[in-house]
């Protein structure tokens, strides 16, 4: 059983091997709110994923520690234990699917760890780590469902509370649910009247649905840009404590976490991950009842691969009206070119990409497409340069 | 004359105003050294320039303060003098050129100026802005040649030598000098023996220019990403002060301001504009003579346009090996664009783009480009796949 001790025990063995990242206050993220980003993408490793993992291996006995560690994981978990496992000085062997990304493969093998590249996917990956553990006597770790582990990230509690004591209230993403299993048994432990609220991506909502069914619920599949969060079930001790200690949980869109690690760079100059986002999409879209209370958003972690990040910010820019995307059907004659760049030149819109060719998909021949992408100030700046265009009969295709 | 003690006042001045920025653990950047970031870039604003703002306007007089003050930027000091002025209570004007990109001036609206945008370019802005203070009386906030803009940057060499009191080295952008001026005479002050070392853009070497010919030299023009420290002239308090106390200046490369940017993305989440990472590219690139000392890289700012970033992590991605972007001179006939596919899958590239064109441009009509872009591990990984292509008889137009 997770206990208050066991939180403090873990504070005091991680001191020196994590960093206290600093409170944020991020007053824009929603004005309605006193919003504070608690960014543990600064953690070491990018992520939290550092404080259970290395806590958990602090936790071994001395014969557990000669025998070394075995994980499974291609993302975060694999980056803490493998660190974790170094600055306590012992060997560490992740279990990864073969076609898991370069990056991570590498990153992994740079904290320190052996690295075993499993044919198949995750589950093969899985199932190989098991048997590795049986065969050579390695102790398995556990992503979230562990209790030292959940006591790790539950130093991040501590934290906030001695960082914002009068904090009202907590916004934490959730996969298996360690994160924020540790986070709500330190704060209302030892303030209960403090709200938390987790946070999943609409893509893989296995928390969200079990908790509103009383009973941990299996999905079949999870798919979201918050790859760190996409978790099938939730664990056993985290669904417990979920369920007794959070004030609510709720889930985003994929557009609304791209357009808050859009935000998180632009105000605040810092890389967050899906899942590390999805706590500021939801004070952002007020998804969450934090209006007029102090409020920290977990931002879980950072790592995110950066050609994703592209994409991410081209949505994030499309969503907030920032770029608009428009494809025009044009007659192919002379001046119809020259005829829409000038009502969007007119107008302030700065085009950065044209493609102009032959439509053959219609029935047509003389059809023209004409696909312009142009940089604009908000929604109502699309909305004047769309309505130009169509009153001067030029023919959008949406 | 800059003194310890003015540097002192503007660290009490300021403590409630500013961020204290965390120092961050960054030994990635230089194997060879021991790397610390001062992450500015995470100060309220998006850049330290709100420190030596904020002090200016503490220093002003009742009656200077009631009438307000004036700045030209289209920048980070545009948006420092408006929070500045505004956590002071009193009034500030920024005069931009018209053609300011709007993101910035709805940043410095956001911080509570009034902004006049000029027609023309800055120095019409700049004109407009003197024009304005003698008719109107307003204090004219100078970016860096003023002696309590410079003891208000300086609170950053303090804060320094408190995080890192055994620092040995500390690398520094310079634009105007006004950064380095504060931090040089504060630690040399207080440490002589710390090493203070300044960088430019090669696009922007105005202060590097003049200490190599020992007299202020005025750039004709000068064009970097490093827009921050894009300074034609350095100032004449800003270049005494560098020329006394800094023990080397060096200029870095845009590709190596880009590489340095997604280096702070990838490994420490965090967002740099080119000024802010420049300190950081001399260190990765050994400009500076850091190897084997506790180094301090200062990031002064993160006010980039995501649009610009998007292009920086393609250059970046480029430059390090982990994209490769190649046009093949194919011939018109079945069968060419499979056996290009086949070379590159079977050696790991991961195809992202692809164009494909009759070829109009030489004199052979059945000629067609096939332009490339693809995922790679490094530049080994592109010379193998490069061989490959060319061994199988394809011609590669670089």
């Amino acid at each position: 059983m997770i206990t208050l001790d066991s939180i403090y025990r873990a504070s005091f063995a991680l001191k020196d091997v994590i960093r206290r990242t600093d409170l944020i206050y991020a007053p824009q993220i929603n004005l309605g709110s006193e919003i504070y980003l608690k960014p543990e993408n600064l953690q070491y490793t990018g992520s939290f994923k550092l404080r259970g993992a290395c806590y958990k291996i602090a936790c071994l006995t001395e014969e557990e520690k000669k025998k070394g560690v075995i994980a499974c994981s291609a993302g975060n978990h694999a980056q803490g234990v493998a660190l974790g496992a170094t600055k306590n000085g012992i060997d560490s062997l992740i279990c990864l699917p073969d076609g898991a990304p370069i990056s991570k493969v590498e990153a992994t093998k740079r904290y320190g760890a052996n690295v075993c590249l499993v044919p198949g996917v995750y589950d093969d990956a899985y199932q190989k780590a098991l048997q590795l553990k049986d065969e050579k006597g390695y102790t398995f770790i556990h992503p979230f469902d562990d209790e030292c582990v959940i006591a790790g990230q539950g130093t991040i509690g501590l934290e906030l509370l001695n960082q914002l004591p009068d904090v009202e209230a907590v916004v934490v993403p959730v996969g298996g649910g360690g994160l924020i299993s540790g986070i709500a048994y330190a704060m209302k432990s030892l303030k209960p009247e403090v709200k938390i609220y987790g946070v999943q991506a609409k893509g893989a909502p296995s928390m969200f649905r079990s908790i509103e069914k009383s009973k941990r619920e299996c999905l079949s599949s999870v798919s979201t840009i918050a790859d760190g969060i996409a978790v099938k079930e939730p664990g056993e001790h985290t669904f417990e404590i979920c369920s007794k200690y959070l004030d609510g949980i709720v889930t985003v869109t994929e557009d609304e976490i791209c357009a808050a690690i859009l935000a998180l760079m632009e105000q605040h100059k810092l890389i967050a991950e899906g899942a590390g986002a999805v706590s500021v999409a939801a004070a952002m879209f007020n998804k969450v009842p934090v209006a007029g209370k102090k409020t920290i958003c977990v931002v879980s972690g950072g790592n995110i691969d950066v050609t994703i990040l592209s994409r991410v910010i081209s949505r994030g820019l499309a969503m907030s009206g920032r770029t608009y995307n428009v494809t025009i059907d044009l007659h192919d004659r002379p001046g119809e070119l020259k005829g829409v760049a000038e009502i969007i030149a007119n107008l302030g819109g700065n085009i950065i990409s044209v493609l102009h060719e032959r439509n053959n998909n219609t029935d047509n021949v003389n059809a023209c497409f004409l696909r312009l992408v142009m940089e604009t100030r908000n929604a109502e700046h699309i909305e004047l340069i769309r309505g130009a265009l169509l009153k001067a009969n030029y023919s959008i295709i949406d």
